[in-house]
């Protein structure tokens, strides 16, 4: 494929073929890998960068790959050979932020913890909240409908997408929603981008849906169960007494294990994580004390934040813990909360029945399991991806989803009719098809 | 157009043909009403009897009119000569109630208020609340993205819903979403349906997302301004000042004086209604109390439930008051919250310039303004028409939009274009052709 015409459109700079670089768009954080590099990287500098790349991708038939920051876990942004990137990771900007109206206007690849530390000074914040929030950029979270440690209470990014600016196959530019806190006019294109994983468009700018900063300090009750249904147990009991905590996360026995000998600090048994906030935080906390306690909990409260951080690190540092003990394929379950429980056993008897090694955290306050199995060899076995089948047949058993957060990407592809259905998906495909007639946005994944 | 074969696959009582039901859903609440009558009405009592009927529509080219209670503002349930009307009012049971997992499963015809009565024994809430509420149903507040007055706080029908049981035109049933916080699997068809109006597929079923009932005692705070700017302004201040209430609502000066009249109570200038919830109301209350002052507002404000009474009536009532004075049309701009003084301004100017009556009152909290018309004659004049393009122009150039909850129905099509342009018009018309490949539902509505 010559790149001439696209080189002859756009600025010399803007098209990428140095080798590196391709090598570099071959992964994201999934662990997988393309087995080609792709034909070029266009490093977008405006929207209509992207749009020069779209019509010269449709008149000639090249697949593209939208990109970011590349930090997506299911292989979304993966590009293989004949495809074109089309990145706007350097399409940075905080454009407009509105006081008044609470919402602010970025570029797609604004990370999302840079972006917070800009609102921060203007006692506004954006809610969406992933682990990656200091690698990741807003247009992969929208790309992703990105969630994190904080939905069960301020919900996931599609509550705090007002408007898109999208770059259409063709190379169109729409602006889809509106800057207003209410608006129906039309179909919700925007909710229909969000989480669509670069299949229906390119999102070159954003309209974010802002809040103030929450008020008050924010209390911390960590607690070790040596029994994880127990544990999972009073995680419910939490969300029955109808309390709202900011985060509730759970790190299961195996992890916690795991983490002690990364650590070298001295821990057993299934640990629980509460942080509350907001008026009223205090005494929240002291409910949620008591609750872990009456479920046997061991429990440590506190609002110091120099204490607060060691069982705070309990929660962040399980994944690197985990990767000093081989390589990792994390998996996104998301079950009813009263299933939570459920969900943990079922992870553990279908990994006794592989003999692999599977190690369970959730993010408690929503139901959002990451069964993550750990092994030596450089891809995971047969052994592995038959227990990740039983899984996700067991968490659609359940009422759940086989992805939380994530995104389906190329890795959950296979069981994708599991949970939609046939009609469901030939629905989605001609949904697709409708916005890219030629399919050549995102071919492989997510649908 | 012969029903035989409907007749014949559904029980006898389902497929209504008396002349004063069949005249009954010639109209909704929006004031208009077909010039003939539908064929029949299938009043639904499951989701097979209404895929019976969508499969019959398919076979024999017959449009449909997906309905429920018919209290829509803007003619999306209003059925004409040679439709079909699909009626899920009477599906009104409430499924099951999970207090563990805050959702439950609903059929469409439940109303909002039945609905939230039933799950306060539960110490849980459905937050949509459209002023129609006790009369609504929940189908309808999906079918048009509901909102109402506690929208900035706590959001729009869009963001309270998981799942959605769907029968599409060809008569398939399939299930959008998940019962869980999370989940990305797939496109969000759910969010697609939300607001979509009839015009994708017919919601036999729906899961909501609940919370918690909220904690402590509302405060409610009212003031009168002699200037509707300086009244709009007090409101952007309390806003500014990262205060969230629970209901911020603007009353203009003339619907203020029509209001007078017809309760008999002495009362002038522009009315702000605020309250406050939650920990913290009395707090929140105060300030803004001082704010209200500050911009010369004549401020009362009370946690008793009988004195806070009078103020919620003067937002209530005055569309009563409004209907005492004539025929009206109520229209539903949405501009972001900074402009809500412009957008004010805007309306006296356009009614000025045409010799129209237009009353204006605004849910402030969200920048959603309902500038209504008030007519003697039985339909709005030209001069009402010419006037009412002048808002609708003057809100999308302060970056607002067409309709903020009523939805578009068969009163704003033919200014859709302006707000979405041709292009993405014709993407969402493709999307519909994706679900709906004939044409059959709601057609000449929405799109």
């Amino acid at each position: 494929m010559s790149l001439d015409a696209l080189r002859a459109a756009l600025p010399a700079h803007v098209v990428v073929t140095a080798p590196a670089a391709l090598d570099g768009v071959r992964a994201d954080k999934s662990g997988h890998r393309a087995p080609a590099a792709p034909l070029a990287i266009v490093e977008a500098e405006s929207a209509e960068h992207v749009q020069i790349a779209m019509r010269w991708a449709s008149e000639h038939g090249v697949p593209v790959v939208p990109r970011a920051a590349g930090t997506g876990l299911a292989g979304g942004a993966i590009a293989g050979g004949g495809e074109l990137v089309v990145s706007v990771d350097t399409m940075r900007r905080l454009l407009d932020v509105s006081i008044i109206d609470q919402s602010c206007v970025v570029e797609p690849g604004i990370r999302n913890a840079e972006l917070n530390d800009m609102l921060a000074s203007h006692g506004l914040w954006w809610p969406p909240d992933p682990a990656s929030r200091a690698i990741s950029s807003v247009g992969g979270n929208i790309a992703t409908n990105a969630g994190g440690l904080l939905c069960a209470k301020y919900g996931v990014t599609r509550e705090w997408v007002l408007a898109l600016d999208v770059v259409l196959a063709d190379g169109s530019l729409i602006s889809t929603g509106h800057r207003t806190v209410k608006g129906v006019t039309g179909l919700d294109l925007t909710a229909l981008m969000i989480g669509s994983e670069g299949t229906l468009g390119i999102v070159v700018g954003a309209t974010l849906k802002l809040r103030p900063l929450v008020d008050g300090t924010v209390w911390t009750v960590g607690a070790f169960f040596d029994d994880e249904a127990i544990a999972a147990a009073a995680c419910t009991a939490i969300t029955a007494a109808r309390i709202r905590p900011a985060i509730m996360e759970l790190v299961g026995r195996d992890a916690v294990s795991m983490l002690a000998a990364y650590t070298g600090r001295a821990m057993t048994g299934a640990f629980v994580l509460v942080q509350t906030d907001d008026l009223g935080a205090e005494a929240t906390s002291e409910t949620v004390a008591q609750i872990l306690s009456a479920h046997g909990g061991r429990v440590e409260r506190t609002d110091d934040l120099s204490e607060s951080d060691a069982p705070v690190q309990v929660r962040r540092q399980v994944h690197f813990a985990l990767e000093s003990f081989g390589n990792v394929l994390v998996e996104d379950i998301a079950v009813p909360r009263s299933r939570m429980a459920d969900m943990f056993r079922a992870c553990h008897e279908a990994a006794q029945r592989h003999g692999v090694r599977l190690v369970v955290t959730a993010h408690a306050g929503d139901g959002n399991l990451h069964p993550t199995f750990v092994f030596d060899e450089p891809e995971p076995s047969e052994a592995v991806w038959a227990c990740a089948n039983e899984v996700f047949a067991a968490g659609l058993a359940l009422g759940g989803t086989l992805t939380g957060e994530h995104g389906v990407g190329i890795l959950k592809r296979r069981w994708l009719v599991d949970e939609l259905g046939e009609r469901q998906l030939a629905l989605q495909q001609a949904v697709k098809a409708a916005f890219d007639p030629l399919g050549i946005l995102n071919p492989g994944k997510a649908l």
